[in-house]
């Protein structure tokens, strides 16, 4: 769609919208468990009380077929075109790693490697340190590789040997190639422009630089005397939910990656005290005045996922019911319960499979199904929707829309 | 829309197109119906001996969550784009006070208002005045106030204050500003260009000419002693019926707005001497050999949404079955029963709900549901057609459309 023509019908109101995102939400028919899937398995009293009143249905995350990362899935289902909006690897790196990006940052994954004295990589990983010798050595390059003329490099150590580094400046691009040979006996390149342009050439300058400082910084430093840096990406621009949808929009994620994702959308960002959605749903209670919209993010569904673990799955699923009444007792005027992509037991990963969705609001159309689950989902309201184009159904659900055309 | 592959398959037949729109048809379950919408609840003895036969469906209007307007609504029915195709505030006026309008005719809105001694408005309804008072005025006007060089101006009264004053004469533009200060308080604003070009210079000298004679013709009058003009807009040139599909089409609509729409669509236009279904399938019936395409509007159905009258929508829906068969026994060789969007008698306005449709066909794809209903048509053959895409499914039933390709 033309951003232009919904964001046109966007009115005040003074409703409140919660998203509710189970990452990897959506999952398959199970063999070894009569053909359910957990979220069909689970005991959910409080979904099921939602169920009849609400309209159900089934996201898209990208086209047919695709399978998103979580960047593409949290961008579509926050009303960005996932293809349009490319968020480079290094600023989902970045983000992930809880380092906050302004406007103009351009971040990249960097990770420490072992040099012999020809200045060959004879081990990308530098023997896999540990996270706490790599927040050590982090902490050597901060004082000795922190700026190159106007420009700071902000580190941020990682797991193992990984870390990230955001370059923060007038006039970078997002657009260099990696200083990293990609596999051992060769010595590292410099970084070169991807596309022409002065931004570029400053970002080239300044990778190259700082690649050479780590160096000389970590000369007397075995197996780690060298650093590689790869998938450098400039911060997307996105008008943000206030911009956008005139929406006071609140993240509230135990996970910075998600987090990350929503600061991109201009949301305000708020982390809970675990990873349980009861958490979540308490800082959602403590913030109810204060915000329009809510986004709030559960992992473990993903993470039991990614397991092949279907008990586990089905257990966060159970708990995050349970917890939902506090929310309820908030009456949100929409709630939307979804995931950013499926992750099936089966599959053990994220995949292509559409993701179920249940809106519930007073003109939802109340489809009448006895409960929420991806069976029921096919045959719901909104059966195969983009996950783009949720938002503009949440805003109309919520009285936030204007008609279009007299 | 792109001139298009859709266009370029079109053959020639004789079979006959019945296209029945109940004007804001969709509706919700609703809670003080047992959760049934009116479709459902009404007795429907005709529509249920074609509903088996038939394909079921949704059609979504402009694009999820938007709200349509008649306007975008007609437009997607009728096979255009509505956003490609935006039809101004001025047009729709002046098709809605059944003016006919022209190639290159711009229209514009327009009311009586109160000046004081200085040129300052003072009631920009100039208090209301009655529709006679208004229709007398008008009268006025087209004596001293109807041609400024070679551009005549038609004006038609309206209810109360309003009217309508379409501009017609050669190289005029749509874009300009209002003549019109949008509260009290202030002088009447010259209209000015929105966009350059001569055309658009014409049309800001001809209205600001107008609204200038208007003010000496009205001098002795209180209190409308001047008007106001705004949502000037260009007749949009849109391709013909005849011309996209090689289909003499006939519109057979008791309204002026909808009647309108359709000569944007090159329609012939009938009227039915009263708004019944019935009185327009006897339209349909004496014309049945001069046209291969009927769009018949019947607008009762949204006026009892906007009510908020379950059984008036019920109501006119049943009145509407129950003169089905005097169409049927003409043997349309496709009929399609649908809405141009949802009104719900519980939103009491038009809403984003995609909108039931049934297609009756030889070769529709029988879905077998015993009924046609909102409920049914989410399981149907094309949930969730956008509406723009409706002609090429009916062209296609109507055996009109050739292969794509080899």
């Amino acid at each position: 769609m033309k951003p232009s023509v919904l964001e046109s019908l966007v009115v005040p109101n003074t409703t409140k919208i919660v998203l509710l995102v189970l990452d990897g939400l959506g999952d398959l028919p199970n063999p070894s468990h009569e053909m359910q899937t957990p979220l069909e398995a689970a005991r959910t009293p409080n979904l099921d009380v939602l169920a009849p009143q609400a309209a159900l249905g089934r996201l898209l995350p990208v086209q047919p077929g695709v399978t998103p990362g979580s960047g593409p899935g949290h961008l579509g289902l926050f009303g960005y075109d996932p293809i349009e909006t490319q968020v480079g690897r290094g600023v989902l790196e970045a983000l992930g790693a809880g380092v906050p990006l302004e406007p103009g940052d351009v971040a990249a994954r960097a990770n420490f490697c072992t040099v012999d004295g020809d200045g060959i990589v004879t081990d990308r990983r530098a023997g896999r340190i540990t996270s706490e010798k790599c927040a050590e050595l982090v902490a050597k390059l901060r004082k000795h590789a922190a700026r190159f003329d106007d420009v700071e490099v902000i580190l941020q150590s990682g797991k193992g040997h990984r870390f990230v580094a955001v370059l923060r400046g007038p006039g970078l691009g997002g657009e260099v190639s990696d200083a990293d040979p990609h596999k051992e006996g060769h010595p590292i390149p410099p970084a070169h422009v991807l596309a022409p342009g002065a931004p570029n050439d400053k970002t080239v300058r300044v990778v190259n630089a700082f690649v050479a400082r780590a160096a000389e910084v970590l000369k007397g430093e075995s197996p780690a005397n060298a650093v590689l840096a790869r998938g450098a990406s400039a911060r997307p621009h996105l008008p943000g939910y206030r911009e956008r949808f005139h929406l006071r929009a609140a993240a509230i994620a135990a996970y910075p990656m998600y987090r990350g994702v929503a600061q991109l959308a201009g949301m305000d960002l708020f982390v809970p005290v675990d990873e349980t959605a009861g958490e979540a749903f308490a800082v959602a209670k403590h913030q109810w005045s204060n915000y329009d919209f809510f986004f709030v993010h559960v992992k473990g569904t993903d993470m039991a996922g990614e397991d092949g673990d279907f008990d586990a799955k089905r257990a966060v699923i159970e708990a995050t019911d349970a917890a939902l009444p506090s929310l309820l007792e908030l009456s949100p005027d929409v709630l939307c319960v979804t995931g950013d992509h499926s992750t099936p037991v089966s599959v053990k990963g994220h995949s292509w499979h559409p993701v179920p969705a249940l809106i519930h609001a007073r003109w939802c159309f109340a489809d009448g199904f006895p409960r929420f689950h991806e069976k029921n989902c096919r045959g719901g309201s909104f059966s195969n929707l983009t996950s783009r184009d949720l938002m503009a159904v949440l805003l109309a659900n919520a009285a936030r829309l204007d008609k279009y055309g007299a």
